[in-house]
């Protein structure tokens, strides 16, 4: 039997936790990556080299790689001196192919074989382009990094800068999936970057692929305040025109004290709100046991994810959305 | 039958070209490589990151490396701009494992491993070094990157700081080695350091290999003006207080336009000299007819060396030393 085409679209941790789980169950897998990152390791290689970003890449090729652990371990690892401090191996990796080949596109490719990665990893678009974030009284926000630390309380409007069309192995992916998973992630800059690239949404509308939004556990307070899951799956679909088959978020709430630790961000438990008509609800316990490791010297590492999502449990869930019917 | 094992010693170009020619020949091969650079790229890894010298080594398993010509070529990649500037990819990966493992011994074996390699590459001494000259008046030049622009006509010695003991996997490679190949490359950078590592000489007067001695093809004026292949192989011999079972020389003088190139510096083409008794002498045609290709943007190549051995020619001859008599 052919496997189910599962196309993750994201970038960022939560994109990581998706593929890592779904990787062990028998599908063809593509991650279609944000491109929008402009901070830290990235933002510096963007800046010197003049390289698309490396970073969501990066982990996505991890989170498919086959190969031995201390390889994966590499290109996570991170400098932490010199003239290479806060630079990912993994980002100087793609970047030296990208320079190397003259191709970012060549250069997903190449470090795919070398990293015997199963599945494909695809850059959303192989344009050079800034998010940005227009508010309510004409000011804007430039660059994903400062939009990740800016209030979008009064948020107008998100655009990529210059429009950027998509990669078209992109499309090609969207319009031949069985599947699409949106999500987890963070909102405006791992998830909705993607949206954003010229063709995506359409390809989105247009294929017949079970579209599935995995909702986030908390909000964040500057973006996404008092979100519900439904305000999370409204706001997801008005940026690509359509509507979700299934919505999966979590139904257990953390313990008070981890509540606690967010609350004083402003952060809070995405609680359900009302049900959309002609969605699917999956609502299950989807948050990990383990204790979250912050690794030290990682400024990539958003250190209010404490709680996050199981990557065994989401990945069973969505394999029981996406797996043919007895 | 079992392979022939062969040792080359070196370190830079010259170690490169042997072994690239000897990886074609049915032969186990392990190269045994100088940590005592501290120039380019490489030095400001050792500053800023304390890791050991990573660039001969990259060279050596790029040089013994089966992988795709796109890997090898990324080894070799050098960035030309930013805080990376300089910087090949080879050198920060193997810095990157080094650092991730704590072992450089450790990082070497996994970089051959990523890199397919069919031999062994082994670091002549896993202690952080420093390459010292003494001159006749009681002055030193400190570091090998000083030592190698420095006019070592009046040379007293030279040795290590601090004293170092060899990787205990040199002294075996060494000592059940059926053949061990010194030279050619750069004599007092790139040869002699691995000869400063305590064990070595005593490893090499001990092992009943076959020692052959590849004389390079033009001397260098502050270093070795005017040395014949007597002077070469006398010298050479007098750091492991051994003599070579074969001196390999080239006959063919290169053309005048070629010396002339030289000639301003003060380089002029090795000339035979006399024969040392109990040596057998081979002279052959080795010059490689490739006009040499001087990377633009790569610090380490040394400019000089407009004409090279030829990889095919001379690994024929050496495995006519080393392969079992009919």
């Amino acid at each position: 039997m052919k496997k189910k085409r599962v196309v993750v679209i994201g970038g960022g941790t939560g994109t990581f936790t998706v593929l890592s789980g779904l990787k062990n169950y028998p599908l063809d897998l593509s991650a279609i990556v944000t491109m929008a990152d402009d901070g830290g390791s990235t933002g510096v290689l963007r800046d010197e080299l003049g390289v698309l970003p490396p970073g969501d890449v990066r982990q996505c090729l991890v989170a498919l790689s086959e190969s031995p652990k201390f390889l994966r371990q590499l290109m996570n690892y991170r400098f932490t001196a010199g003239g290479l401090k806060g630079h990912s191996f993994g980002n100087l990796f793609l970047s030296a192919l990208e320079k190397m080949t003259g191709s970012f596109d060549k250069a997903v490719d190449m470090a795919g074989e070398i990293l015997r990665i199963d599945g494909r990893v695809i850059p959303s678009t192989l344009k050079q382009v800034e998010l940005v974030a227009e508010l309510a009284g004409g000011k804007a926000v430039r660059g994903e990094e400062r939009i990740y630390h800016a209030d979008l309380s009064h948020l107008k409007a998100l655009r990529l800068h210059p429009r950027a069309s998509a990669n078209p192995k992109a499309i090609k992916a969207i319009r031949t999936a069985d599947a699409v998973v949106i999500g987890p992630g963070d909102f405006y800059r791992s998830l909705m970057p993607n949206l954003l690239v010229s063709g995506i949404p359409s390809a989105l509308r247009k294929s017949r692929a079970v579209k599935v939004f995995v909702c986030n556990l908390m909000t964040k307070a500057e973006h996404t305040r008092n979100f519900t899951v439904e305000d999370y799956t409204r706001t997801m679909e008005s940026y690509f025109g359509g509507t979700f088959d299934y919505v999966v978020w979590n139904a257990k709430r953390p313990s008070p004290l981890v509540l606690k630790r967010y609350a004083g961000k402003g952060d809070t438990f995405v609680e359900f709100g009302k049900k959309l008509p002609g969605r699917k609800y999956i609502g299950a316990d989807l948050v990990s046991r383990r204790a979250v490791k912050v690794p030290k010297h990682d400024p990539l590492t958003n250190q209010r994810t404490l709680i996050r999502h199981d990557p065994a449990r989401l990945a069973k869930l969505i394999f029981s959305i996406v797996r043919p019917r007895a």
